[in-house]
Order: C-alpha cells, then sequence, then structure tokens
C-alpha cells in the first residue's frame, strides 16, 4: 500500500525552508525518518524498506544542494540489510541516524574549535547568509572570550542574513547589517569572512547565491575568505550539481513584475575553489586535493544513483 | 526676510528621491529655481541672489552624489551679474537653466548613438541600478532596429532596478530580473554591462551602492563595463567625497531589527576607473586622462567651495 503522500507532506516543510543550513535541515530530517518507521504498515518489513527509500529521494529531491541529506539517506539505506526483520531493521535505521545525528553535532563543536584561531581579536569578521556551523563557530569564540564585530548582509531573495544577524547578537556579539550590494563597502573593514556551504565536491563548494561575489570581493580586497563545512557536505561531482534543480518561484522576488519582465530566483551558486582560502572542517583545514580524495572514497546505495533515481 | 522652510519643502521631494537617477533629478530641480526666482521678495535683487544661493546649496546638500545638481547651481549663480536688477537677474538665470536642460538632454541623445556600437545584436546585456541615461541608451538602440535582451538586478535598498526593468520591458525590451547577489548567476551570460553614474572626478565614478562589487564580478568574468554619463557629472576631487554624507536610516532596510543589531543604509559607493571599461560621454569614449583634463578646468562659484559652504 503507497502512501507517497503522506511523505511529501512530512518533507514539504523542508523543501519550504528558506532560511536554514543544510546541517540544521538534516537534523530534523533525521526526525522523518523516524515518523515513518513508526507507521502502521512499516511492520512489513519489505514494506519499510521501500517507504525509508521514498523518504531518503523525496528528501534529497527537497532541498538537492543540501549534501547533509544526500548523506542522511545514504546512511539510512545502507545500514538495512538484507533479509531482516522489521524491528532488527528499525534498530539499525536508528542506529545510523544517531550515528548522523552525532557526527553533525561534533562536527560543527569541532569546526568551532579550528575557526577559534582564525577569528583575530578585536577585529570585523564578515559572515554570509545562514549556516548553523557558523553561527556556532562564531558564538563559540566569543564564549572562548573573544571579542570581535560581525557584518553581515541580508542574503536576498529569503533574507537568513537577519536571522544569522539576530543569532549572533542574542549571543553577545555586536553585529553590523546591510544590504547585499553594500558588500563592497563594508568588507574593506573586514579581517576575515566565514561562510557555510550546502554541498562540496570536486570543482568547489555549492552554497547560497551571493557567495561568489563574496569570494571575488573578498579576493580583490585581500580578505582571506574560509568556507567552514563539515566532510558530511562532501558529495561527487555528479551529485554536486543537483543544486542547480532548485529554482523558487519567480513572485517571491518580485510579486508584481511587470508583462516583459521575467524574474529569475535561483538559491544556489558553485564557488569554484580558487576563490576560496580554504575549507574548514571537523579534520581541520582542507584543501583541493583533500577533497577529491575524500570523496573518491564515498560510496552510493543503489538506490541514491543519479541514474537509478526517478523522482 | 528669510523663508529657509520654503526652500528645504521645495528640496525635500529630492531629499526622498531614491528612485531617479542624476541628470532626470536635475531636471526636476530646475523648476524649483523657477519657483523660487517667482516669490514676492525677490522682487528685490538682493534677496534674490541670497535665495538663489540657498537654493543651490540645499539642492546640493540634499543629494551630495548627484553632480548635475552641483552643475546647475554653479551654473546659475555664475550666471548672476554683479549689481544686475531683479529683471536682469531673472533673465540670465532663466537663461542658465535652459541651457542646463538643453545640455542634459542633448548629452542623453549623444551619449545614446555612443552606446549604440557598444550593445552587439541578439546578446544579453546587464544594466545596474536606475539611469535616465542607461535606459534612454538602449531604448534608443531598441528603435534603431538593434535586438537585445536585458538583464538587471533589484539595487537593494530602493529597488530602483524595478523601475528599470519596467522602463525598458513598457519599451519592447525583454527583461530578465533577480536580487542583487544573484549577479554572478546571470552576468557570464551578459556580453557587456552598463551602468550610470553619479558623479566622476580624478579617482573613479560614483555609483548606487553594488556597482564596485558589479565591476569587480564584470573584471573576474571578461565582461566590458561602461559607465554612461555626459560631463555635467564631472567634479573636483573635493567635491567627489561629498557622497559619503548620505545616508539614510537604517530602518528602510530593516524596520524590525534587534538589541545589538546596527543596520546601515549608505547608498552610493565610489568604483575607481581601474575597474571600468570606458566612460561613454557626450564627447564620446573617455578614460581616466580626459577626466583630468576635464576637471582641472572647472571652475566652481565662491559661494559654492566647500571652505565656503555652511550648509
Amino acid at each position: 500500500m503507497e502512501k507517497p503522500d503522506q511523505i511529501l507532506e512530512l518533507v514539504q516543510p523542508i523543501r519550504d525552508d528558506l532560511l536554514s543550513g543544510a546541517a540544521e535541515i538534516a537534523l530534523r530530517a533525521i526526525t522523518i525518518f523516524q515518523t515513518v518507521m513508526a507507521e502502521k504498515e512499516c511492520e512489513d518489513a519489505s514494506v519499510m524498506k521501500e517507504r525509508l527509500i521514498k523518504t531518503a529521494r523525496a528528501l534529497i529531491s527537497a532541498q538537492p544542494a543540501m549534501a547533509p541529506l544526500f548523506h542522511l539517506g545514504n546512511s539510512v539505506l545502507t545500514a538495512i540489510k538484507e533479509g531482516s526483520d522489521s524491528a532488527q531493521m528499525q534498530k539499525d535505521v536508528q542506529d545510523a541516524l544517531d550515528r548522523t545525528e552525532k557526527q553533525l553535532c561534533e562536527s560543527a563543536a569541532l569546526i568551532a574549535d579550528h575557526v577559534y584561531d582564525f577569528v583575530p581579536p578585536g577585529e570585523m569578521v564578515f559572515a554570509y547568509s545562514f549556516s548553523s556551523t557558523v553561527v556556532s563557530a562564531l558564538l563559540s569564540a566569543r564564549a572562548k572570550g573573544r571579542y570581535f564585530r560581525v557584518c553581515c548582509t541580508e542574503a536576498r531573495s529569503s533574507l537568513e542574513g537577519r536571522k544569522l544577524a539576530a543569532q549572533l547578537a542574542s549571543g553577545g556579539i555586536e553585529v553590523i547589517h546591510t544590504f547585499d550590494n553594500a558588500m563592497g563597502l563594508i568588507l574593506p573593514n573586514c579581517s576575515v569572512a566565514f561562510m557555510g556551504c550546502d554541498c562540496i565536491g570536486p570543482p568547489g563548494v555549492v552554497n547560497k547565491v551571493g557567495s561568489w561575489t563574496l569570494a571575488v570581493s573578498c579576493r580583490e580586497l585581500k580578505v582571506p575568505l574560509y568556507a567552514l563545512a563539515g566532510t558530511e557536505k562532501f558529495v561527487t561531482e555528479d551529485w554536486l550539481f543537483e543544486f542547480e534543480k532548485y529554482e523558487r518561484p519567480g513572485a517571491e522576488v518580485w510579486d508584481a513584475a511587470p508583462k516583459g519582465v521575467r524574474v529569475l530566483n535561483q538559491q544556489f551558486e558553485l564557488i569554484p575553489f580558487n576563490l576560496i582560502t580554504a575549507l574548514v572542517t571537523e579534520k581541520g583545514v582542507l584543501k583541493e586535493q583533500h577533497v577529491n580524495d575524500y570523496v573518491g572514497r564515498l560510496t552510493v546505495h543503489d538506490a541514491l544513483k543519479l541514474e537509478a533515481a526517478s523522482f
């Protein structure tokens, strides 16, 4: 018995979420897998497996730029052993979910430790878009007694930069906020810039639109730019470009555009590695060649291979 | 008898105008000088002179980045001859206003002729912010039978990019519109970029915030960027930096910013000449050294010299 609509309903808030970072969304997706496994019809192991595959695909399709959702689904499906009964399958999947949750939280804490050394005392720091990894790194540096100010911009079209500003300010950091195209006015006053990212692969990192102009501006002004991300953001090159599938309605940008004006609302873009000073991961500072090595070792469950996926 | 409030009242709409380009605003300022000269107390020549000085200073102070207002005021005050009666003064000032109006309109038409050669047929063209000079150049190219599409962005915080999109679309040009930080996604599809400017001096051009990131992005992508402006935008170096005085309330960017978040709303920035391919003026394509020569010949009325100004 198929209930595709229930999974889609559970996943819809993830699809509509314009304000949360990828790690944050992956944590919420864990509860979706748990909800699906608790469905009555999942007492049948083969139904459970089929529903879990559907859930993994629906989550990835909801936010194709967000690699942690891909890894979460991949871990869940890889945890399922051939011939398990439903109790065993539920236990194995729950273990995989727990491991992912633990990894996401530990990653953020380890990244925060590495980032501390990159936050110069008494200086101005730039942060872009919203990333729970960036927020936790900056709040952690502040909690360890480092004083600094943060500049951030709105991050149109969704304005999630306001969420960043509010969370940093509520953690006792002085924040200077402006609109995105004023980057050129405030970046010269910043000693370093940080951004999160949604996925990372051989050609570069994918992050919220505006990251490319930030990166080009940083290079012009000689402001080092660090992308902060756990290795749960790493994906193979073919998956990396899935972000291009995600486009929001133009009306969210301009709801009264006149005839003859087509409004684009793309949310993500690729920033090549040569525009970024370094990646800061839970394993420390990584460069392009480390990413290639890591991605070369990734294994993808058959149900999530791009050829097989039909969502 | 002083009536400073009446002049300030006449000038207030100019101060509050966030959507119009500098040339457009200068045309409207002409009528303000005419209104002031028609005041009853201006039957006294010395009162008229004093009121015209006040008007010129108030207009420049309302939009310090907009050089045509400076030149308009400078022309008006320079036209006043020592010992004139009020009828003569009114005639001389009206002649100066007429000359400025004629020059502004002719400039736009001549620039449009030069720009035609820079609009590649069938290609995508990027245009930034709102500039009546850019609009007239693109509409003129279209009217002469050149087909092309225009990409433009919102130009936060005032969104005058929407005015640009609407005017181009109503003139039969197909427009693609998006938010400012998506520049990096659409510029690679553009063959050329145009912007207006508010003033030009020895170090570069001053234009709406966002022009610097546009210029840096264009250079990175090897998209030629032309600034379109009549020589009525040229000012001496000391005047050029007057734009820094103009800042709008932060609440126009974010009206509900939480405690601890300071919101900046600067409107203009300087783009150094080395980031711009060329200036297109009514005299043709000018480079940096031409600007220096031109500015060296400018004469500023005593009442508008920065040391003397007390507005």
